[in-house]
């Protein structure tokens, strides 16, 4: 298949952090044009006056008949509405995106209602940043992060091709498939779990404890505890609509740290030895650098 | 008082990534000379090729008669073991410190020795780097690092001071006083939990499992992971030293970790946000960057 060819319009749906760095990074792909939609005027001023997008609304509408790629940057749950919304909307043949960590829900919710001549191909940017906003927006946030891509049996070739595409030409390192199901039993582990750990290693003691840290602190805890500095709403959302994969994680997680728990209390310093080189072993060989 | 004059001899024990760091630090002191001391030879040869050090032995010895500040760059339990080997070498008044980040047990067993003409005093600087050796010292490792210092009733106010001023002068943001007993009680929190919790996050499932997610980590796991890459013979050292505080943190947390689940659990988006809330409300004002 010849590459595909970004002369389109693209709307960009949500214009935070992420909206905002994909509306950023996708000047590069040289779109006809890239339109920003927020219910935030002040943001939409904001991205319009730098140039981050050439047109702007605040709720979708009409308009979109002529948008080729729709990119929701939205939390999923007002995602799946944005599209339910602008079912009437939608140009023919269109393609529509997701940003969402979350997937069965997501894909299952849209694909019950959607029509046969706009596809929905469901992608998640494995990147993001503790801070919120199009302050904080980059293109290259998208830098070497892996993006994954979770098709139904609604998908067509075309459409997973241009999602596939995009996600490369903005930058990103890998580009996986999986499905839905198997993307939330995946991601419970590789990024609900660690910020579960983080939250529950900050709130493991009380506040005036806590405050009196600061001069103790070093680069462990500042790094295994950045991603506590969470957004509550978003992360509810993603918790609760993945909790059944989630809780078994944290379960299982929590046997882990109980076998360490074990060595310590038997001053197995044998064992301990081994948790320790089996864990340096796995992290050395699964992140390069 | 005034500024200490570091226009002495100073001698760094252990030319790793932490000695190697000290070393490298401790020229902006203008000292009259750094003595590297360690029984790698290799390592030696590398350390005065590269003018780290001026002077080098592969052990103790009659030479630290003319030594003002001993650095310990050890385990701890080789820093005991080399004060005690070295009691008949140290210079009158001379001045010992040590960088291990267990307390209780090397400030005991170094002051039921030592003479009263030789002073230890213990000193922490939180900082490291998942890399060991003397290829990953730097001398900005101690940049803006917190430094702690656990007086025992031994300590002189003019041994503190020594320290407490070479802390500062090799870039250290912070330096504070605690008991030993209080270092580790603290210690235990800030920085054996969170290793403890790498680890076991990344030892929580099979190998093939973990080694098949390497196209499905973002940030969130990168960063909580980092400590995981640990050197095992010391960590497992530091954590049977503190057993006994490190498990009750590890109780502890997994109590919060229950309070998450327990939220999970009940479906309590309430619960949950509050619980998120918390955590980003410290994590903010604990660590301003």
């Amino acid at each position: 298949m010849k590459d595909y060819d970004f002369d389109i319009n693209i709307a960009v749906v949500g214009i935070g952090l992420i909206g905002g760095s994909y509306a950023m990074a996708l000047r590069a792909l040289k779109p006809r044009s890239i339109i920003g939609i927020d219910r935030d005027g002040k943001v939409l001023k904001n991205a319009l006056h730098r140039g981050i997008v050439d047109e702007v609304y605040e709720s979708g509408g009409k308009f979109l008949k002529d948008v080729d790629l729709v990119i929701a940057a939205l939390y999923p749950g007002d995602t799946v509405k944005f599209v339910r919304d602008n079912l009437q909307n939608f140009k023919n043949g269109g393609i529509i995106t997701d940003t969402s960590s979350v997937k069965r829900d997501v894909v299952r919710d849209i694909n019950s209602f959607l029509p046969g001549h706009i596809e929905f191909v469901a992608g998640h940017p494995m990147t993001g940043r503790e801070s919120r906003g199009i302050e904080f927006a980059s293109a290259d946030i998208f830098t070497n992060a892996n993006y994954i891509i979770t098709p139904s049996n609604k998908n067509t070739a075309r459409g997973l091709k241009i999602i596939d595409e995009m996600a490369r030409r903005i930058g990103c390192g890998s580009v996986v498939y999986v499905s839905p199901e198997k993307h939330d039993d995946i991601i419970a582990f590789t990024s609900q779990l660690p910020h579960a750990a983080a939250v529950s290693i900050i709130n493991s003691h009380g506040e005036n404890f806590i405050n009196s840290m600061s001069s103790f602190i070093g680069g462990s805890f500042k790094d295994i505890t950045r991603v506590a500095q969470i957004n509550s709403e978003l992360w509810s959302e993603l918790f609760m609509m993945n909790s059944d994969k989630l809780i078994d994680e944290i379960e299982i997680f929590q046997r882990s740290m109980d076998r360490l728990k074990t060595a310590l209390k038997g001053k197995d310093t044998d064992m301990l030895k081994d948790i320790f080189e089996n864990a340096a072993c796995r992290r050395k060989s699964l992140i390069k650098r």
